[in-house]
This record gives structure tokens, sequence and C-alpha cells, in this order.
């Protein structure tokens, strides 16, 4: 059966042994590293992160850069955050979440708005080379919009394992992550309208912002109407394991009606978790859903980790001092942005810090932008580059942080470690 | 963050939503099929197989035959039959399988003989327009190798599913088809040499075949005795899933190393079950494992019928009829051989055609043999067709029959069939 295996993974020009030991790599020094920073105090995610940054093409050279092999990572990780958002739906109560709703709303308007404006002046008054004052504009325009971005996979993920994620903190992180998503959408299409050079009517943004809203609204009220019902006849299937399969395949199928409806991917997933949240079947689904979101979400954080470039952060190379400095200041400012985001919203009581700190870290968000802005040749890759350090620092810094914040506050009750 | 995935996905210029839609699909067809069969007292797995037929290129074309999202479905399903081989090994007993080794020996080597010469003189002796006697001889060697096949994967699951891979008559068929498979690598390998036009010495089979059986003895043996030792201390680690993961990646890991030493794939997959059999972790890793397999083994079957082109079945197309009964009188030739294997090792005492007929779906191996004969240009696409047709008609009629054979008896304790 094996040449089988060989044979057909070789017909695409792609070595399935080596595939397979990349994978076998990933799983076990997600482990290891998870485990180390657990040891340590810190969050599993960190290690992961960590992780990958040791496996990536500018250290080890164990995850590949490009190729059959990088694409087929690249999807198995984009289902590890469908998962991972699938898991979050499916704890997240809406009615806990409607509560926090306008804390939500203003955490992510002021999330957006002050991050963008610092990162804009900043890149504005730096000292720097280029010349043309237009371009100099442009470049802090996608400066200011990668400052913008929150990654929610990250933040969900330390809460998850602080055992955090129904506090009143995480719900506001989490629902001001998802509006953020929603913001992303419009800020991504707009800049990359700049980037293509063309002009972007009000009309247009106003569309993308009802559509993303608009589809949330439309998947969870159609199915959680419809959910309920469908999943009872499913759990009377005579076959095995339909109802954690079925869910899977919603997941995954929402998350393309969400793309193709111009929402976002894991509006999709997340929506499908809310939905199957109300069904009788909810903890048979939580419970097989999981081990699946074990294997497939460290690849996710994994491959994250791995796109940073560790030459970045020698300081001895031409120029790499003040490219590390300015990167610095930018971090800062990213930091700042997201925290001041943490005390909008002053007629609602929370703990202002650990909110602005759950919103810090930019993640494969803030990667994409910063990959819009080189492929369209706005950002020379100097530049790129320190767009990816600020990335990756708030991503890296985040973690830390909120294990100390949310210490020995366990607000989830049932929460599992498993093995 | 979801136009970071699309954006990624789009990267490889690959539609990330139509992707997920087709696993979507997949998933949902696998267990409404698989559930239709049931109801009317098939194997579950038979109605996967046919779920893949109707959304295949040739009928629905919902899985696409070639491109980026063929190629990732195949690595999924991949990844499927290693994670099943992984669960079959850990449900196999060594000492039990041992006192089967000889059965199974004489099992599988009768399975390789018979429907080997079977092959080959009924294409010697079939009319047709062919003149060359050389290309028809060659083709003959082709057809009978393909004949020798046999799909683990399609008997395991349908034992599993009627609680029998634990039976006598399970643990023959398992062991004769992992032998088979170590022929299986040795066959493919000469007729791999005779489409190269080389020529093979009887000391490259000799070692192709020590390889094969050497890697499973080393692999057992050495494994055997660290992984309870390694994973006792995963089992202390904090982090959480260490140990699936961890067994995960074996599986994938030692599947690689089996691939590069010569072996086959599903060989260190299998191999890694059975090592881990002996860990104390067993249960934990069976439990945590079955989940991915419930995700990812229908991708397999699915993928599998996904490859029979309906057309073939057009009686009414030019030549359409009479590659029907060519095709016909091969797939008997071929249940036969398989079952005639039932009869060997008369020392021994199981049911003989309960073995027989498990040895009979060619499956995937198949479809491989008919593949190398093609794209080497030995197998005419006629031909082709008709060894497709073989390894269709074996792969579907084996379930119905097992099923039948094995009714009432159900030798496994503690097979579970969940939701």
């Amino acid at each position: 059966m094996a040449p089988a295996l060989a044979a057909a993974g070789g017909a695409g020009g792609h070595d399935i042994a080596q595939f397979l030991l990349t994978i076998a790599a990933i799983l076990v020094a997600a482990k290891l590293f998870g485990e180390a920073a657990e040891r340590i105090g810190q969050p599993a995610v960190l290690g992961e992160l960590l992780a990958g940054v040791v496996l990536g093409s500018s250290a080890l050279g164990v995850i590949p850069a490009t190729g059959v092999s990088a694409d087929i990572i690249t999807v198995l990780a984009e289902l590890g955050v469908l998962v991972l958002l699938l898991e979050i739906g499916l704890e997240t109560d809406l009615r806990e979440m409607r509560k926090v709703g306008g804390s939500a709303v203003s955490v992510a308007m002021v999330g957006v708005v002050l991050p963008f404006l610092a990162g804009y002046l900043f890149w504005l008054n730096v000292p720097h080379g280029m010349g043309d004052p237009n371009a100099l504009s442009t470049a802090a325009v996608f400066i200011g919009a990668a400052l913008t971005a929150t990654s929610v996979g990250i933040t969900a993920r330390v809460l998850s394992d602080l055992s955090n994620l129904g506090s009143v903190e995480g719900r506001i992180i989490i629902g001001a992550a998802v509006i953020d998503d929603v913001l992303g959408l419009v800020i991504l299409t707009v800049v990359s309208g700049i980037a293509a050079g063309g002009a972007l009517s009000p009309y247009s943004v106003a569309r993308i912002l009802a559509v993303a809203v608009g589809f949330l609204v439309v998947a969870i009220a159609i199915g959680g109407w419809v959910a309920p019902r469908l999943f009872r006849s499913i759990a009377n299937m005579k076959v095995s394991y339909a109802v954690p399969v079925i869910a899977l395949a919603l997941a995954f199928g929402l998350a393309a009606v969400a793309d193709m409806a111009g929402s976002a991917l894991i509006m999709g997933a997340f929506a499908a978790g809310i939905i199957l949240a109300r069904t009788e079947q909810y903890h048979a689904i939580e419970d097989r859903v999981r081990p699946v979101g074990a294997l497939l979400t460290p690849i996710f954080f994994v491959s994250v980790g791995s796109s940073l470039d560790i030459n970045l952060l020698n300081p001895l190379r031409p120029g790499g001092g003040f490219l590390l400095l300015v990167a610095l200041g930018l971090t800062v400012l990213a930091i700042l942005g997201k925290v001041a985001a943490g005390y909008a919203a002053p007629w609602s009581k929370f703990r202002r810090l650990a909110v602005g700190v759950g919103m810090v870290p930019r993640g494969e968000v803030g990667l994409i932008f910063a990959d819009v802005g080189r492929r369209s040749g706005l950002l020379t890759d100097d530049v790129f580059s320190v767009v990816l350090l600020m990335v990756m620092g708030t991503t890296f810094v985040a973690p830390p942080l909120l294990k100390i914040l949310f210490r020995g506050q366990s607000a989830d009750v049932g929460a599992e470690h498993v093995l």
C-alpha cells in the first residue's frame, strides 16, 4: 500500500517522506518548546511561536518557505485556525457576549484609531533616506494600518491556557478582536486599493462593513434555528462520529461562505461555533473536536513563528542597528496604542490593563498587511522588516504579560488540561 | 485575521474557499452515504467509496482530479491512511499476531502467486487487437502484478466497523495484508524496473525484501524498548495533549523513515501503532487519536472512490461492451485468486472463505500499479481502464461479502461506536 502513497505523493513532484518528517518535527518541537515555556511560567503558545522561529527557514530550515510542502503546511495551519475559532465560538455564550458588547465595540474602535495615528505620525517623523514625500506618506498609511490589526488566535489561546476565556476581560477581548477583524477587512481593502493605485468610494467601504457584520448576524440567526434541529437528527445516525465530523464540515463550509460573501474565513468558523453551542450535542462536539485542534493548531502557531527572519535581529549587519531602533519605537507605539484602548468605555467596569494587553499581538494579521505592502512595492525590504519586527515583538510580548495580568484569576469552570 | 488566510492561500494561486467547500462536501457526503450503507445493512466504508464516485470528476466534479487542491486532498488522504494504520497497529497484539504468523505468511504467498498467474495467463489468451507479442507479454506481467495487491485499509475498516479486527480471521487478514505490502514493494520495484526497460538482479530483489522485513523488526524491537520509557516521561509533561500529539508525530516520522529506508510509508505508521500499544498511555492515545482518524480517514476512502471514471461503466460507448466483459473476467479471477488463498495453510483452523474474501479488495494499491503502467506507456488507456474496473470491482464487492461472512460474530471487546 505504501508505494501507493509514495507514488501518489511523488506524482505532484512532492516528497511525501520529507513532508511527514517536517510535520513530525513541528509537532514534537511545539510540545517541547511549549513545555519549556510552561516550566518557566510562560504560556505554551509562546513556546510554539519560538519553536517556529527555530525550525524556520532563517534558522534550522526544517520548515520550507516555498514549494508544495510549504503550501500544504499553510493549508494545515489554516485548518488549525479554523478549528481554533470553532472551539472559541463553542465556548462563547452569546448572551454573556451581548453584555460586554458596548465595551468591546469601544475597545475595538479606539484600538484601531490610536495605533493608526501613532504609526502614521511616527513614520512621517522618523528620519529616513527616502526622498519622495508622496511615497513616504503612502508608506506611513501602510505602517499605520499594520498597527491596527489584532490576532485573536494568540490571545484566545493564552486566555484558554490560563482558563480565562470566560472572564469579563476575556469576553471583551474576544469580542473586540472579532470586531477588529471586521474593521481589519475594511482597512485591508482600503489599503489594497491604495496599493493598487485606485480610488475607493465611501460607499464601497460601507458595503464591505455591512457585508461583514451582516454575515455574522444572518449566519447566527439562521444557523441558531436550524442547527439544534439538524443535529438532533444527526445524533440519531448509526454511522460513527457523524456529529463531530459534520460539525467540522459546518465550520469549514461556513468559513468558505463567509469568504465568498466578502467577509472573513475565520468569521465563518467562529459563527459555526456560536451556532453549535446552542445544540444539545454541544459537549460531544467540543470533546471530539478538541483532539483535532490539538493536532492542527500547533501547526498554525509554529508556522506563524517560522515567518520571522532571525537575521533581522542582527544589529551588526549594515543599517541593522538603526532598523532595530526604529522597529523598537514602532513596537512600543503598537503596544501603547492597544493598551490605551483598554481604557475606552469609561462607563464599564473591567480590568483595563488586561484587556489592553490582550489586544496587543498582531500575529498573522500584521504579517499579511506587511506582505501586501511588500508585494505591491510600496514597502521596501527594510521597511517590511521593520513592520515584521513590530509584529513579532507584539506577538511575543503579549503572552507573558497576559500570564502575569491574569495570574491566579481563573474564571472558567470545567476547563480541562488533559495529558 | 481572515484576509490573512485568504491572502496566504491565494499566494500559491490556490482558492482556499473552494478547497474548504470541497472538504466540507467530502465529509458530509461520507457520513450521509455511510449512513445509507449501514441502513441497508452494508459497511459504512462502502458508502464512503460511493460518495467518492458521486463527488468525483467524472460525475458531480466536486473533487478536482488535478491542481493544488487535488494535491492537498491527496496529502490529507495519505495522513488519513497513516492514522488508520496507526489505529490498526494500536489494536494489534503482537503475541496474538505471532500465533497466526504461519497462516498469514501462507495466505499472503498464495494470494500473490495465484492471482498473478491467473491475470498473466488470462491476458495472454484474451483476444485483442495488439499485434506486438512482446508488448502483449509485458502488459500481461503488469496485469498479473496489479492482481497481487491487497488494500489493508478497506478490509481493516470493514472488520473494525463489524468489531471483528481481533478475531482469528481478522488477525490473519491484517497479518497477510501487511506481508502483502512487503511483497507488493518487491513486485512494484520489479515491475517498475520492467517499465523503465532495465534489468533487475535477484540480488536487488532480495535486498528490497530484506529492507522491508528488517525495518519492521528493527523498528518494533528498538521502539518497543524505548517507547514505554519515553511516553512515561511525556505523560508527566504539563503541556496539554503531549501524549497523543507526539504519538501522531511518531507515526508520521516512522512512516517517513520507513519510506526512506526503502520500505513502505504505512509500515512505519503500523509499526508505530504496535510500539505504542506497549505503552501505559495506550488507552489515552487510542482515545484521542480516534477523532483525528474520524476526520481524516473518510477523506481517504472518498478520495479512492473518486478515482473511478463512471464513463467506463457505459457499455454503449465504442468498444465499451467488450471492455466491460474483459474487466468482468479479470475481476472474477481477481476474486477467485484471493479467495483460494484463504485455503492455504491447511494445518491451521480458521474460517477460510472469510479470510479469502478479506484479501480481495485491491483499493488504492491496485490503482497505483495501474497508474505506473499507464504513465510508463506500457498500458494503453483501454487496458488501464480494465485494470481500474477490476480494482473498483474487487474494492466494492468485498465489504458487503465480509459483512455477510462476519455477521453475528463479534470478537472484539470494548469496540466503541460513538455518536
